[in-house]
């Protein structure tokens, strides 16, 4: 049994955080913190955790985190960074699901972020989550920067074709759809309900801060040669999940079905569906799953990639829970042996 | 471990039998049928269990169901009352989601379900599958009833107060509310996305099956005296979830609360909220639990109760799971470990 | 032409009326005012008004409401209460879409509402406008309180039955659903899409502002008779729409579809459908229908109304032009010929 | 007054064909058919048309189309091409809203459509009834070949870039996402709400019958040029709306904004956004606009383009009005003076 502390536990990858925790047999949840709800039993706010979850939200003072062998960050952007340092000092590991560690370039990080870095040392230290690629340094990791929902979907999607050199780097598409909880749990006009159902829309095409990430991890895919990367995001009247539908242009004649499934063969969390699939969103649903399926519409030298998650798992706090099993050497799968709900 | 087949797999209470299944440590899933698509995969049918069951739907014949400890009916009304009795003979005890031995009175089920009945002898052996109501004669059951979706939520909400006689019997109101799953995987006109999103209607006000189901429970509660009960169901919006609002006399004046609490104490799959609460459907998203509120509106002689559950869950499978948990000795909670999923 | 101005424009009812309003041949649009939003053109902030809406928010200084012949008021409750005597005094005539002159009753008011009233005296004078009670009041208005979204699905469902004196009055019900543009566009947590879909909830059961406007009005139409009213309100994932479903204990045998038809007859905005009917709220989406059905489910003592609107139009806007067609003499479907959008 | 017929008028674009000419000052509805429903009240299939139409269904033998101005048919494939000759040589003129006339090579149009082709020289004559790119021809069009809702959505996007030569043709990708309305009121269980909500998926990613079609719509803009093009359609959570991102790569550099805004410069139904505009689908809902923004992220030689229709509307039904006016001489806007219904 491990202790595990939560900092920031009143958003979405908060309370997803503590559904996958209160049944993971090798945990022990020893604090939550939220300072504007401390006292208040975590089951009062998220009722869906009425009989799994006892704890109450306590102050970050009062957490006793530095007892910790491993601290989640569910926090904004900007927080980690400035709290991490005396944590790891202490010996404790920890796992930031915010932005905070995912941008090696600082530069570029506080251009895209809008802030300056509190903690550069730790940034350079620290080990990007994506287990499919990075699984060995995960092992060791002190600092984890957990990816960021859309550069999970579409990262593992380009993989095989990147790392396999087949596509023209110069012009990759990603065109992503994400339901409405990946814009968090704050109270804003865009977001309600009688905004963003039963409509469609683009936003930030001009430039979303998940670019930079995403182009970060391909050109390393790439051995380091550049990537041209258009990134448009978009909102789909949908509570869970993200499906990203890639474009690549083929530079060379491959089966692609036998490159996907040799590359993520043995993966426990990449699926990859037979010929001529479409994944949909709900197969995954709830659960730590991406399923990609690969297509080259007739015939030609487009490669078209469908790769699914649901954002609050695979692309956030499932993914958390993936890396701190391999960070503490429990088996993969422990506590996200869920089967995806669906209807 | 005990051997389980499911008779009809291709509707949604048949899959999510299977999700909940899968991950049960005690059952050995050996078979589960359907004539149209013996043959198939059933994850080729279901993408979400792709990886998690490795079966094939095979037909009746080839189930080999005389050789499993239990076998769930997941088929339209009118199936299991043919089959039934066979497989009684051979020492399998039969759980049946449909409607064929939820109704005592045989006359009354041939007037509700427009056929005659092919079973009445099992139907006066067959036990009531609502475990906190009887839960000691489920234990021996051969043929168990599983209730319906709506008469689980609403008589689970009524029953402290039937039992304890503190309303008028004579004019119930039931309100319910539910999800588009409720409805079954049939392909037609009425549910499909475009005919239901965005909507909401009554339906059935003149009379809806479950009118009888919730009576007959009603009535057994209230110590065999009559009962006039008003049943109206909506289609809701929504895929899965139950939402019943009760409405009643108060005949005498009790703590409704501490009446609640007591009577649901100790049940595992009872959810009494405080004073004051709102239950919301989502809150039992895919777990078996039943989330009730009681309240006396500005201190009157009405009273008011909200119950809600996941109609899949604790409203189909997820209480047959139950049920047989109950009827093989397992931990009742076995396998119905589930954190709601929440958003 | 009236000249008429807004005061309000930024949110959901605003918007609305403006929808309505832009196709109005009577009338030109002379102000709509937003302290925030000042300067702004209106369309930049409702996108679908672009080339149908030209004008820009202007403040309340700045828009001359005085020279108007009708100022609608689309504000949060204890905005018009505070205005409405200057224009009255100028000969502009007020139409209040929100509760300010709801409740003759002042203490009552100021018990639900949590301020006290700034002008009892034109509370006094107003006039309540559900035309198919109050036309000829509403033609002379000087203040009209337009009805609340809730309190006009339920009052025109029970208007008969009450009317007519056939039904206990002791003990009504009303379970009313309404979609989630109904809590207006402020910016809060447990109307976010992700909080609100796919789920179903009651709120308020222990007490609604609705109620006592409710209760107010069927006092009236019960000749000044007390009237117990149970209501419970529910939050439904659609955009729009309210279903009111109504119980009352018979106390007389009539024919009630013939009660209804003969009320309702010549109105032009409450369709009583056949027998047996289940109005969706769809049927009446983003139109000025109420549409109704009455039953009597299994010839039983009990009566079930089924009431649908669009709590955006019926319930807000589109009723607020209807009372304002009255008042200045225009044919009362004028701007309101809409065909509802279905699916 | 002109005589309208209405062929099939049981789906989506029927009913919606319904919605709009039922308050178009220069129609008189004539007869709407229906094999199977022959004898009903269209408002009794359809509420929402109670009050605003009063026809019945009648067999196409009782329907006297030979005496109307215009028959529209909102059939499936394969229905038009069988009967519009015998109603053209009866001097009527044919709006077809399916894909009989869409495409001019015929073995093309077999392949996709999997039928022979009844009438090979009616597709020679028929005008493919895009207002603008096709005005003048429309204006005395004998068969107008009403577009598919995607290829309105995307040629309308690509327009002003193929026409003006900016963009390589080579490589052009359209990633567009429909409602589920798009697949029509046709019982399929994978249009259901439960299978279709709150998930979202891609389809036909191997071939889409609306990918000839618009590839020939490129072509003949670009002056007979070869077009690539990757076309991939995704089913979104929504009743309506078309959301078209469109990705092509800058041949030239030029002033993609005013390029834009000069090519639709008093079109009645394209709306070009201001640069950085995002349109949503609801700000066209029920309405026949077409919103489109362009986009050029980050300064790169990719061009991004955004266009939004509603797909009953500009998309099927409302563009077939539209193009009833052009050809009999209407205004254009006439009955489709809209105002979107947001929210």
């Amino acid at each position: 049994m491990i202790k595990v502390g939560v900092v920031g536990g009143t958003g979405y990858t908060g309370v997803e955080l503590l559904r996958l925790l209160a049944r993971h047999p090798g945990v022990q949840l020893t604090a939550i913190t939220s300072r504007g709800e401390a006292g208040m039993p975590v089951a009062d706010m998220f009722p869906s955790l009425r009989r799994r979850v006892d704890l109450k939200f306590v102050t970050p003072q009062d957490a006793a985190l530095e007892q910790c062998d491993v601290v989640f960050f569910a926090t904004p952007n900007g927080i980690a960074m400035k709290q991490a340092a005396e944590l790891v000092a202490a010996g404790v590991r920890v796992i930031d699901l915010a932005a905070d560690f995912r941008i090696r370039d600082i530069a570029e990080w506080e251009k895209w972020y809008g802030m300056s870095h509190a903690a550069p040392d730790l940034v350079a230290e620290a080990v990007y989550g994506l287990p499919e690629v990075n699984r060995d340094k995960i092992r060791t990791a002190r600092v984890l920067a957990n990816p960021g929902c859309y550069p999970t979907a579409v990262q593992l999607g380009f993989l095989p074709l990147v790392e396999a050199g087949v596509v023209e780097l110069s012009s990759l598409v990603a065109d992503a759809k994400s339901g409405v909880s990946g814009a968090g749990r704050k109270a804003e006009v865009h977001t309600l309900f009688a905004e963003a159902a039963d409509s469609f829309k683009a936003y930030g095409v001009g430039g979303h801060r998940h670019l930079p990430e995403i182009r970060q991890g391909l050109v390393r895919m790439a051995g380091d040669q550049a990537v041209g990367l258009t990134f448009v995001p978009h909102l789909t009247p949908m509570i869970r999940g993200i499906h990203a539908t890639l474009y690549g242009r083929l530079s060379k004649d491959v089966d692609l079905q036998a490159l996907f499934e040799t590359r993520f063969a043995g993966e426990p969390f990449v699926d990859v569906m037979p010929a001529g699939s479409h994944p949909e969103t709900r197969s995954v649903r709830a659960s730590n799953m991406c399923r990609i399926a690969v297509h080259r519409p007739q015939g030609g030298d487009t490669v078209v990639v469908l790769s699914v998650i649901d954002n609050l798992v695979k692309g956030a706090a499932g993914q958390a829970v993936q890396n701190m099993n391999i960070m503490f050497g429990f088996d993969e799968m422990q506590g996200l042996d869920i089967v995806p709900v669906s209807p």
